[in-house]
């Protein structure tokens, strides 16, 4: 770690500095000390996943999660098969890359669909088919609920509680949970749920952002940077902390603001917001 | 009721066609047979509140709710008493009206505070002086949840479990929830919650909206027309009439393509969608 270097559990998603190719982010992570990161199946892809997985390990750095796989809820058979068969290859590229999880994004409601419940019912259905599958590969599925201004078009699983009962369905050591702030803030069950995440070994990522409003139209790429906006970013770490999680804290924001600037600048912002805000 | 007339628990809130003036509203709605009208503070104070109470009166029509009060949530001593005076205001405005509640809206956290818990908790201890005055006037309160997205900024009540939980530190008779489709129809705990809020007698207002994606810049003027978007809105209002509620039904529409329209051509057309996907 260089002198400046960032706090031991500080990990960089890839997504927070999105103007960097993959060597550019290892050679950035490399000089600032960053320890893991978290990457995406889309630029990991394009740049090779064999090329990236010998990039990241020849560098040292640990993968703390692959983004992602999920989009479960289709209810006809023929797009049940696809996903399927696109979370197959994610979990081959998560094996290759040995990141601690699969991310997993669960899907939102089918066109014309208003079964909530029919669809959540249908994540667990298919993952009984790719947990074996993960299993065999090494590979630990993170279910990620989204906020609930997702539900109807990205993710039907909303809430930290909703995450566990699915995952509950399967092996600790097979399926997890990721608890993201910016997902997760509003919900007074969160500190209840995160100690029963914790107490079952389920908590397979953390990950950091802040909540700024006013919300951007599609309201996707609003995410703030930590410290400018209404979470409690600390009190959030240490509530996963003292559940027990002692692994890599993912700093993951999308915001245009920061993929506009300098990369290098922005990591040493977000570094220094992280020693400020969750550290 | 004309013969085309409203359904009669259609109930239209004002905010819907906002292009109408007070007179066109209680002119268009009785020409349509519907039986009441849920209004808002501002453009009943900009007609004259008791011009509106005679005028709605006159007409026959039932005041369902008025929009609102709340805002509760400052924590220095100033914004506190504000608030509250302007809470009088409402209750009195709300008596004058005869509305069958005024909903309140509890207010977001304000600047540079991100203790969501500590905002919680003021908005019980204000209510300890407003229900009396409430009270008196033979008002009675209606705690609106609003979605999770709104929890910085607008309103740190995010599910019914909470309302329902800050309602019952007070009698039934005087304070209640609003169930509104558009915040409440992603949370898997709304049946329970539902029939707790029915058991309880406390359900004093049913708002419907659909659900529409993408979500404007803002989150606030994306309603969707009903049957537009993701909710079922039949299985919303069954839950409340098997949780007993025999009141209106109001539609609630905030949308920018609606309010460019003629205003009986919108009325039409939410009468018939209320019929289609609600009645």
């Amino acid at each position: 770690m260089s002198p400046a270097g960032a706090p031991a559990r500080f990990s960089l998603n890839q997504e927070t500095i999105r103007q960097w190719s993959l060597p550019e982010l290892v050679a950035g992570c490399s000089a600032a000390g960053v320890g893991s990161v978290g990457l995406w199946r889309d630029p990991v892809e394009r740049f090779g996943v064999r090329e990236t997985a010998k990039l990241v390990a020849g560098a040292g750095l640990r993968v703390s999660s692959l983004c992602r796989g999920g989009f479960f809820t289709a209810a006809d058979p023929d797009g049940r098969a696809a996903a399927l068969e696109d979370n197959r290859r994610a979990v081959e590229e998560a094996a290759e890359l040995g990141a601690d999880a699969l991310v997993l994004v669960s899907g939102g409601l089918p066109d014309g669909d208003r079964d909530l419940a029919g669809a959540r019912r249908r994540i667990v259905d298919i993952l009984g088919d790719l947990v074996p599958y993960a299993a065999g590969h090494g590979v630990r599925l993170g279910i990620e609920p989204l906020h609930p201004m997702y539900a109807a078009d990205r993710c039907v699983v909303s809430t930290l509680g909703q995450a566990l009962d699915i995952a509950e369905e399967f092996p600790a050591t097979r399926v997890g949970v990721v608890v993201d702030s910016y997902h997760l803030w509003w919900d007074e069950r969160l500190p209840s749920e995160v100690r029963r995440a914790g107490e079952a070994g389920r908590i397979v990522s953390v990950q950091v952002a802040d909540w700024v409003t006013p919300l951007p139209e599609g309201v996707l790429l609003g995410r703030g940077q930590l410290g400018d906006g209404s979470i409690d970013l600390r009190a959030f770490r240490e509530l996963t902390d003292s559940a027990g999680y002692r692994g890599p804290v993912e700093v993951e924001i999308f915001h245009p603001g920061l993929w506009a600037r300098d990369g290098e600048e922005v990591l040493r912002e977000v570094i220094d917001r992280y020693r400020e805000h969750v550290a």
